[in-house]
C-alpha cells in the first residue's frame, strides 16, 4: 500500500515506547548489516542500541508471540480513542448548553444558538468527510463485514479514514440529542483500521511477508464494541454475531484478551478523569434485588418483545424506504451527491428547530445526553403517582408542561421514529445502534409504566403486585429493540453488562428472543443487511435471507465450470484430445454430460469453507462426481455477488 | 436403532401432552389411510382425533418450525431433570446429616454413619452403572465432544444411559463433600441424549427421514450447562468453547432460545419449591457496589491468575499421572475392570474417614454442601480480624478448633488437591467442573485474605485501602482455576452470572485470561483433552496441541490416495488403460508422479471443512494439483485417529 511507510511512522509515534522499539528492532533485523552503513554517524552507539532492541524483541517473544502485544495495543489504543472522543464530545456539548443558558431571556438568540450550533458542526463534518475521505461516512459496519468475508476494500482501511472518521464522529456526537446518533458502528470501523495497521506492524516485526489472515480484523471488530462501552463480553459476542457467519473458537482468546485490555483501559481512564469514581457499570441503576420481578411478569416481558419486534419492523421498513427514496428522488440525489454539507446543515437545522426546548423539544428530553436519557428511562421508581420523581424528570425536560407521562412518552416515540429515520440519511460518520437502544428503552418504559399503573395495589391471580419495576421493562425493551433491529441476541447481554442487573438477565433475553423472532420472520433483512443492499456490498450469509429463491439457481452461473470433461465410456481418441487440449491440471471423468447443474447454495457453502480453512481451491462434487471447482479468487470477485445481490429477479 | 420404537413410547410418556399429540399426529401422517384399518374399534372417533391432531400440527407449524418446539422442550426437560436431581440430592444429604446428628455422643456410630453412607451409595452407583450401562460413567463431555465432530458412538446416546446416568449422578452428588464432585459434565451428556431423541421425534413429525445434522446436539450441549445453573449466556458460551472448534452463528438463536427456556424453568421451579424466593442469582453475594476495587488491585488480580494457572498445571499433571497409573498398576487395573463397586466403596470409605468431622474434616468444611462452601468463600467481609464472621464460619466447620484462618485454608487446598485427583478415578457418573470451581474459589480466598491482612489500614502508593474485598478474589480465583483447567474463558462470565457481580467482570476476566495463558503454554492438554487421550477418543483440535510434530506427517498415510494417475505427457495407451482400469469417477492428471505428499495438517483442516459444511467429499489440491480426496466416512473411521493419537512416536 502506498502510504505504508508514512503510516508506520505515525503509528510508532502514537503507540509509545514499546511499539517504537519493536519497530526499530525490526528495521535493524531486515536491513543490511550495520557495518556497511559506514557514512552514518555514531556507528558504535547505533550498533549498541540496535543490538539491545533486538534483544528486547527476543525477550518479548520469549514471553508470548508478538501478535499478543499487538492485541493488547489494539485494545488500549481503541479505548484511549474512545475516551478522548467522549471527553471532546462532553466539552463541546457543555459549551453549547453554557452558551444557551447565557442567552436566557432572548428567545430568538437562544433559538439561533440551539439550531445553528449543531447545524454548523454537522455541515462541517459532512464537508470534511466528503473532501478528505468520502469512505468515512456512515456506520462502517457493513463494509467491515464485507472485508471480514475476504473481499478487499482498501479505501476503507486507509490512515486518512481513521482521522476523518474520528473527527467527523466527534462532530456528529457533539450535535447531541438533535441528531441522536451513536458511536458503536464507527468505532468498530476505527478499531478495524487500527487493527489492520497493527497487523502489518506485527508481521513486519516477525519477519513474515505474506498476508496471514483475518485474525486481527476479527479481534478488532470485537474490540470496537468493547472499548466503546467498557463491556468486554457482550462486545465480543456482538462482534461475532454481526460480523461473521462462522466463528473459529481459537479466535476467542485473542478477542477476549484484547477486549479485556480495552475495557480495563476505558474504565481506568474514566475513573482517573473523574476523581473518586471507580470501576462501575456505565449506566448505574438501582433496581431492588430482593424481588426483581414476579413470575407472571415473564409473560409481559414476552409481550414487550412482541411489541418491540413489531416496532423494529416498522422502523426497518421506514429506513429501507428512505434509503430507496434518497436514491430515486432527484432533489435528494443531487443534494447528496454534490452538496453534502448543505444537505446536512439543512436537515440538522430542521431537526434542531423541532428539538428546541420552547417548541416540541419540551416533550423530547432534548437537553439530555444519551447517557442521561438512558439513566432516567432505566429508573426503577414509578414515574406516575410519584411527586419527587416528577420533579427530577421536569429538570430533564421530560413533560415539563405537566402533561401526563404516558402522552409524553408516546409523543417521544412517535417523533423520534421519523426523526431518527431522517437522521440516518445524513452523510456523516455515525453509529445507528445506540439510538435504537435508547428508543427501545423508551418503548419499554411506556409499557412498564402502563403495567405499573394498571397493577399497583391490585391482586393479580392471588398475588399482590406491590412494586412493579418499570425500569426492568425499559431494560428489556432496549435490548429487544436493538437486538431485533440488528438481528442479534448480544444486546441482551450488553444491557446486563451496562447496567449491572444480572437478576434481569433471563427476562431480558426472553424479550430479545421474541423480538428477534418477529423481526426475522419472512426473511426481513436486518438494519445492516439493508445498508449492505443499499450500498451494493456483498454479504453472503444474508443473501440467502434476502433472496430465498437463490437455492434453486444453477451452480454453473457463478462457478468456473470445467470446459473439458471425459465420459467414462470415452474412446482413446476422445481421451487423447481432452488431455492434449486441456490446460487444466486435472480432467473430471463423468458418467454422462449434464451433471454440472448444482445449486447456488453450494458456492456459498464453499465460500464458508474457504473462509474457515486456509485452502485455495474447493472442488464441488455431486454424489461423488466432480462437477466443478471454485477458487478463492473467484469467490473474492466482488462484482459477481453484487450482480446476484442487486438483481434477484434474474435468478 | 433397535430401541427406537420403545424409546419413542417412553419419550412421549415423559414429554406431556403437546409432544404426545405431535407424535400421534405424526403416526397418522406416515401410516396407511385410516379406512384400511377396518378391524380396529372406534374408527370414527379415531379418525376425528387424528384429523384434529393433524390440524394441530399444521397450526403449530404455522407459528414456527417444529424444531423450535423441540428446542423449547429440550430446555424445559433438562431444567426439570436438573431440578429433580437437586431436590433428590438435597433430601439424601439431609437424611445423612439428620442421622449423623441423632447419633451425637456415640463417636463410633457417628464414624460409621459418616463413612458407610457415602461408601455404600457410591458402591451401589458404580455397580449399577457397570451392570446396566457401562458407558454412563465419568463426565461424558469428551464423548459428547467426539460425537459433535461427527463420529458416531451410539452407546452413548441410548435411553438406558439416560436413566443410569441420572440415578448414578444422584448417588454421586448425595455423597456430598466427601467425594466433592459436580454435575455439569453429566448434565451436558444427559441433555445431549435427550436432544438426540427429540431430534428424531421432530424429524419424524416433519416427515424427514434422513439424519439432518448436529444442530440439536450443539443446542443440547449448550443447554446442559445453562439448565444446570440457570445461567443462559455463560452456558451457551461454555458449550461452544468446550465442544467445538468452529461455531456456526446460525446456531446462536436456537442455543440461546433453548437455554433461556431451560434457565427460566429452572428459576421458576426453584422459586415455587421454596416459597417467597424469586428469580435471583444462584449464589447470592453482598459485594459493596460503591467501590468494588481499587485500580492497583488489577495487578493483584493478574497475579492471582498466574497462581491459579500454576495450580491448574499441578492439578492437571496429577490428574494425568493418576489416569496413567490406574492403567498400568496391576492392582488398580484389576479392581477397575472387575470390582468397580468394591473399588468405589473402598476409596469413598477412605475419603470419608478423612472428612469425618472429628478427624481432618474439621479443617475441610466437610459438613457444607458445595453451595454453602461457595457462599462462605464468596463472603465480602474479611475473615481474619472479624469475630462475628468467625462465629458463622465455626458453624460451617471452617477452622472449628480455633486454628488461624490462613492455615485452615492452606490445609484445605493441600488436602483437597489429592483427594480430588483420587476421586476422579471413581468409576461413577460425575462432573469435574464444580470441584475445580470451588477449589479455585478457596485459592482466591486465601490470596484475598492475605491481601486484606497486609493492606488493611495502610497506605498503598498514597491510597488508603480501607476495605479490600476478599470475596472478589475468591470469585476471580474460581473463574481462573476452572477456566484454566478446561482451557476456556466462559467461567469468567459464569462466575458473574452465578453471583450477579457485574462490577467485577473485568478483573475476573483478566485473571481467567492470565491463568489460561499459563495453563495453555507448552501445548499442555486441558482436563477434557487429558480424558480424551486416556480414553483414546478422537478429538481433532486438541491433536495438534498434544502432538506438535504432526504437521510434518505425509498426507498419504491417512488419506485414500488415488491409485491411478495420468501424467500430463501420457501417451494414448497409458490414458486408455488408466480410464478402463480405474473404478474411480475421476482420474487426476498430474505433472509428474510423487506429488501426493502433503501434510497431515491438511486432513484435519479437511475435517473442519467437512464438519462445517454438508459436503461429502473434499479434494485435496497441492498448488492447483489434485493429490487425493477425503470422504466423510474416511474421516469418521475412529481407529486411524486413535492410532495417530496413541502412537505419536511412529510419525
Amino acid at each position: 500500500m502506498k502510504s505504508f511507510d508514512k503510516s508506520l511512522e505515525i503509528e510508532t509515534e502514537e503507540e509509545g515506547n514499546v511499539q517504537k522499539q519493536e519497530n526499530n528492532s525490526e528495521a535493524s533485523h531486515n536491513k543490511t548489516p550495520l557495518l556497511l552503513d559506514s557514512w552514518k554517524p555514531y556507528k558504535g552507539t547505533r550498533a549498541n542500541v540496535k543490538e539491545w532492541l533486538l534483544k528486547l524483541r527476543d525477550c518479548l517473544e520469549s514471553v508470548c508471540g508478538i501478535q499478543w502485544y499487538g492485541f493488547a495495543t489494539l485494545g488500549i489504543l481503541t479505548a484511549v480513542l474512545s475516551f478522548l472522543m467522549d471527553f471532546s464530545v462532553a466539552k463541546l456539548q457543555q459549551a453549547h448548553l453554557w452558551l444557551y443558558a447565557k442567552l436566557e431571556g432572548h428567545i430568538l438568540l437562544q433559538f439561533l444558538c440551539w439550531t445553528l450550533y449543531p447545524a454548523c458542526i454537522c455541515a462541517f463534518a459532512s464537508s470534511f468527510s466528503h473532501n478528505i475521505c468520502p469512505f468515512s461516512t456512515g456506520s462502517g459496519i457493513p463494509e467491515v463485514r464485507t472485508m471480514l468475508t475476504g473481499i478487499e476494500l482498501p479505501h476503507y482501511l486507509s490512515l486518512t479514514n481513521v482521522f476523518t472518521k474520528f473527527l467527523g464522529l466527534i462532530c456528529t456526537l457533539a450535535a447531541g440529542s438533535t441528531v441522536f446518533l451513536g458511536k458503536v458502528g464507527p468505532f468498530v470501523h476505527l478499531s478495524t483500521m487500527i487493527g489492520a495497521y497493527l497487523d502489518r506492524l506485527c508481521r513486519l516485526i516477525q519477519g513474515k511477508k505474506k498476508d496471514a489472515g483475518t485474525e486481527m480484523m476479527v479481534v478488532a471488530a470485537a474490540v470496537g464494541v468493547s472499548s466503546c462501552f467498557g463491556a468486554p463480553v457482550s462486545g465480543v459476542l456482538f462482534g461475532v454475531e454481526v460480523m461473521s457467519s462462522h466463528f473459529t473458537v481459537r479466535h476467542y482468546c485473542p478477542c477476549f484478551f484484547s477486549a479485556a485490555c480495552g475495557a480495563l483501559t476505558f474504565h481506568l481512564l474514566s475513573m482517573w478523569s473523574r476523581d473518586g469514581e471507580t470501576l462501575q457499570a456505565l449506566f448505574k441503576t438501582n433496581f431492588p434485588t430482593a424481588s426483581p420481578f414476579f413470575p407472571l411478569e415473564i409473560l409481559l416481558f414476552a409481550l414487550l418483545g412482541l411489541l418491540c419486534g413489531a416496532g423494529t419492523r416498522c422502523y426497518l421498513f421506514c429506513h429501507r424506504w428512505i434509503l430507496k427514496f434518497t436514491k430515486t428522488n432527484r432533489v435528494f440525489l443531487t443534494m447528496l451527491t454534490t452538496e453534502k454539507g448543505l444537505y446536512s446543515g439543512l436537515v440538522v437545522f430542521f431537526l434542531a428547530s423541532l428539538t428546541f426546548p420552547y417548541s416540541a423539544g419540551q416533550y423530547l428530553a432534548s437537553k439530555c445526553t444519551t447517557k442521561q436519557l438512558l439513566s432516567s428511562l432505566l429508573e426503577s421508581r414509578q414515574w406516575s403517582h410519584n411527586a419527587s420523581v416528577r420533579l427530577e424528570l421536569d429538570s430533564l425536560e421530560w413533560s415539563s408542561s405537566g402533561a401526563p407521562i404516558f402522552l409524553s412518552l408516546a409523543f417521544f416515540l412517535l417523533m423520534k421514529m421519523w426523526m431518527l429515520v431522517l437522521a440516518c440519511t445524513l452523510p456523516l460518520p455515525a453509529g445507528y445502534f445506540m439510538p435504537v437502544f435508547a428508543y427501545g428503552a423508551a418503548m419499554g418504559r411506556l409499557f412498564g409504566e402502563a403495567v405499573a399503573y394498571v397493577t399497583t395495589g391490585r391482586d393479580v391471580l392471588g398475588q399482590q403486585w406491590t412494586s412493579v419495576n418499570p425500569g426492568g421493562y425499559a431494560l428489556a425493551g432496549a435490548a429487544a429493540f436493538s437486538g431485533a433491529a440488528t438481528h442479534t441476541l448480544s444486546p441482551a447481554l450488553l444491557a446486563v453488562e451496562l447496567t449491572g442487573q444480572v437478576t434481569h438477565a433471563v427476562p431480558v433475553l426472553l424479550s430479545t428472543l421474541v423480538a428477534n423472532a418477529v423481526a426475522r420472520s419472512r426473511n426481513c433483512p436486518s438494519f445492516y443487511d439493508g445498508l449492505s443492499i443499499s450500498k451494493k456490498l456483498p454479504h453472503l450469509p444474508s443473501l440467502k435471507k434476502a433472496c430465498p429463491q437463490l437455492p434453486s439457481t444453477p451452480l454453473g452461473k457463478v462457478m468456473g465450470v470445467k470446459s473439458v470433461q471425459l465420459q467414462k465410456a470415452a474412446g482413446p481418441a476422445e481421451v487423447q484430445s481432452a488431455v492434449s487440449n486441456s490446460s487444466e491440471a486435472q480432467i473430471p471423468v463423468v458418467d454422462s454430460h449434464g451433471t454440472q447443474r448444482a445449486f447456488l447454495f453450494l458456492p456459498f457453502q464453499a465460500y464458508n469453507m474457504l473462509s474457515v480453512v486456509p485452502a485455495q481451491t474447493v472442488f464441488v462434487a455431486d454424489r461423488g462426481k466432480l462437477v466443478g471447482q471454485i477458487t478463492m479468487s473467484e469467490v473474492q470477485t466482488t462484482e459477481e455477488y453484487v450482480d446476484f445481490y442487486c438483481c434477484p429477479q434474474i435468478l
